[in-house]
């Protein structure tokens, strides 16, 4: 695969996992319903994610460092809303 | 930071994001319940981390494979209750 294909591949890739989950915060936003949602999966993403950012401080990574940050924050809302939505 | 801990700090971040659906997948197989799951979010993400795949493949990098390969069934499985039992 030629290089500049491979770079675009990556760079799209990190995009869609980096936005992905803002859908879910929309709807769990507007719903309020949370109970289809798994408790240890978002607990376990913000927790990956936040050492994925942690991980790209310590490399100086740019790219790392922002789509964990923006990540981080997504997971982090659905987390909080799905403890606070729990009954 | 030391060079040792940036690394195994990366190493548990991937642990962690590459299972953190696992718990997700359970709960939906269980339940069968999907209403709460956001369809765009697990068309993104898995849509997402299948060209993450592909960028592995593309950089040659086994860690890259391997962790989106994982990912990518786990989203996709989600994906596919999510169509299967919505009404």
């Amino acid at each position: 695969m030629p290089q500049h294909v491979v770079e675009l591949i990556g760079s799209v890739a990190a995009c869609l996992t980096t936005f992905a989950f803002l859908p879910q915060v929309m709807k769990v936003w507007r719903t309020r319903s949370v109970r289809d949602i798994s408790l240890i999966t978002y607990a376990t993403m913000t927790l990956g994610v936040f050492l994925w950012f942690v991980y790209g401080v310590g490399i100086g990574s740019f790219p790392v460092i922002a789509a964990n940050a923006i990540t981080f924050v997504l997971s982090l809302f659905i987390l909080i809303m799905k403890i606070r939505h729990s009954r």
